[in-house]
């Protein structure tokens, strides 16, 4: 539940942005979306080096991070809870695919309060869509958050039952990566597995979190019949925490160690908690 | 060359749009480039059809057909020769992926003068740079002119070197795609062949007043080697039209007469001349 939205652009209270951006133009540029918990992004310096690393990447000018801790600040100023998305494209340009040398990147950022912790996901797990559309193979693109997004819009456009809280995302040589929005985890014969994201998808911050709080933690290439094997079946997102996934189609999963571990470790780096259990 | 852009966004002349569009925040959402020579686009009805097409394929409501002619004659009244580009994104939402339902779409339409028909390259033809960055596989955005077009930006960003008036791109299983911003054909013992477009690749409109042009073309794969036996090899483009490559790589091509009949055929078709010798 969001209130109304705070919109701001290069550096100034703005809903609208120019037209030539190339964010809209060609998807050239990148995002991050995270939780602000009174004024305080605990996952930030992560989301930070995921955004450099995309401007790297992507050959796009770095932000000035002065100027982002100006406007996140100025975004959630007030707020006890909020999401926030920061979009830095490549800024405005004439109509064709090459940048200009001279043109300085653009920076929107909007924030909106939280209303509500979703405890009953948290606590009880979320049922999962499996969908047909597929992520594309595309090194040069893996890994980093940027604005070609298309393939998740159309995988999170296939369903509209509400009983499924996301989709399942295989690529398409048929291995797990993800879900629309969120990063994936399982556990099998007691290792915590992550899918490996040098082809596709995308290195979330939560995701990050999870591996950073779990020793044992290995990165590899996971294939159906290794996600129906699991004992227990994760979602980690930088805004909503680590959920269990309690079904796959006809496969259940109960929550286990591993995510009640992890939810422990959201609480711990800062995050508001996602169990009523939990709470002080 | 061109003169100031005319913006207009939802049916007004206007500069900024809603920093809440989703063709911003995702790529949700498609374009048409094309020339409009003394207010008429000779190949509108095409241009108009992949749009549609473009629709059906990504969910998105159809734009109303009196609206596109109504923006079109405004952006390029008085203009003897423009570019107009069309983006029919899915409009304002909330973050996250899922469409509201509800939600129109939102129309920004550009137009630019024209000065000069570049008739050197139309005669002389023009080189290619050999990207390195490759088309990845996805059927479901293949042929349509969507807005996530990062591969072509990171293509087009490899070379700054000004004798390359285009890059050569392929797939990442190595076949013949296009080049960063126009479509490519080649002649083989006579046939003009172009590269299926079911994978990866974006159906020119150029390129389908070139098939038509031309009864015997086959639409197929079309390998590197392939490609340096060719007769023949040329770009197509809605906007710059039809252009010989003289080179690609240490590979030297002349301009033959299937080009040469396709800048006919252009002219046939309504467009400005490409050559000094075929004007009036």
């Amino acid at each position: 539940v969001t209130d109304t939205a705070r919109w701001r652009v290069d550096g100034r209270a703005a809903t609208e942005l120019p037209a030539d951006d190339r964010g809209l133009a060609y998807g050239d540029g990148l995002f991050e979306t995270m939780r602000v918990v009174a004024g305080r992004a605990p996952l930030w310096t992560w989301h930070m080096e995921r955004l450099e690393e995309g401007c790297r990447r992507l050959g796009l000018p770095q932000p000035s991070p002065g100027m982002l801790l100006d406007e996140v600040a100025a975004a959630t100023d007030g707020l006890d809870d909020a999401v926030l998305r920061i979009t830095w494209t490549a800024g405005s340009g004439p109509r064709g695919y090459p940048r200009q040398a001279t043109v300085p990147g653009r920076l929107i950022v909007v924030a909106a309060a939280l209303h509500h912790a979703n405890t009953f996901m948290a606590t009880h797990g979320v049922a999962l869509f499996e969908c047909a559309t597929r992520w594309s193979l595309q090194p040069k693109l893996a890994g980093i958050k940027h604005l070609n997004r298309l393939e998740q819009v159309l995988a999170r456009a296939e369903w509209d039952d509400p009983s499924f809280s996301d989709g399942l995302m295989l690529d398409i040589d048929d291995r797990v990566i993800s879900t629309t929005s969120a990063s994936i985890g399982l556990v099998v014969d007691g290792v915590p597995m992550f899918p490996a994201l040098h082809r596709c998808g995308v290195a979330g911050v939560g995701r990050r979190l999870a591996m950073a709080s779990l020793p044992d933690a290995v990165e590899t290439d996971i294939d159906r019949a290794t996600l129906a094997s699991a004992s227990e079946v994760f979602l980690t997102s930088a805004v909503r925490g680590m959920l269990p996934v309690r079904a796959i189609g006809d496969r259940h999963y109960a929550a286990g160690p591993v995510v009640r571990a992890l939810q422990a470790a959201w609480t711990t780096a800062g995050m508001p908690s996602l169990r009523p259990a939990e709470q002080p």
